[in-house]
């Protein structure tokens, strides 16, 4: 019997940051928990920063995940979201880092294509496939937790990807 | 008689972040210390975001700063650049939140206006400049650490021009 696997999904934001943990027993997925980490505009940047990286530290803490898959922002952005972005990403990787975790980087389209099977996907398809393979009875809310259970699941088909090619 | 102030600087950057540390008496400013963290592109970049945050929570511990300028990125540049930079900003910025320092960002624009007197300064402009206002002998390098000085010069300034206006 092969043993558990506990993957941290990560959708990145300086507003909203996602979290999400997948359990994965062989080809089996189910989801854990997730949640969004919420920051203000009116709060201090470094604040932010800190709120961001205590909370990913503190589902660590709780979950024990051994990996990481997180998002890359889409590089069609403009400098002022992609820098947004940069910062929560840094933040939640600190902590991910703090406990030698291991992360795989991905891109919206090979979520998307991990997912759905299509790297042009609309966030509502993502949502329901996701709701489908972790069979929950709900939509996975808000977007940001869906899209981090996402980069989760994402993160256990390139690893099956991988050892397939090896 | 003032008492000393100690103000980090930061110029945040994935593969070389700056940092300088200058001590400000009444209107005399002198250099303390200043570096560079560097990153390897090779390296896992959880673990590039983990040294840019200890390395600069090291700094903190050692130099023991109350206040933090830090610079923010030209929006015209491009996201994936802009992305880079603010992975490395928000790493930097957990470590000084942790020690609920106060932080304040600067555009280079203001930056350069703060130690040049015009926002259109040459990078050689500043760099001399920051040698000149701290007193120092050879120019401050790399330019990443000169660029961290100049924040925390500016941090002096945009103060004292916050007292004149109160």
């Amino acid at each position: 019997m092969s043993t558990q696997r506990i993957i941290l999904g990560i959708d990145p934001g300086l507003a909203n940051t996602g979290w999400g943990i997948v359990a994965q027993q062989g080809s089996r997925l189910s989801c854990v928990a997730f949640g969004c980490i919420t920051t203000q505009a009116e709060q201090d940047l470094a604040q932010r920063m800190k709120k961001i990286h205590d909370q990913i530290a503190a589902v660590i803490a709780r979950f024990q995940p051994t990996c990481v898959g997180i998002e890359t922002v889409w590089f069609g952005a403009n400098a002022k979201s992609a820098f947004a972005t940069g910062q929560a990403r840094g933040a939640a990787l600190v902590a991910c880092a703090a406990e030698n975790l291991t992360v795989e980087e991905f891109s919206p389209r090979q979520i998307k294509l991990a997912i759905v099977g299509t790297g042009t996907a609309e966030k509502e398809q993502v949502q329901y496939m996701v709701a489908k393979l972790l069979s929950l009875d709900a939509l996975p809310e808000p977007d940001h937790a869906a899209d981090a259970l996402a980069a989760a699941i994402c993160f256990t088909s390139y690893d099956s990807l991988e050892r397939k090619q090896a």
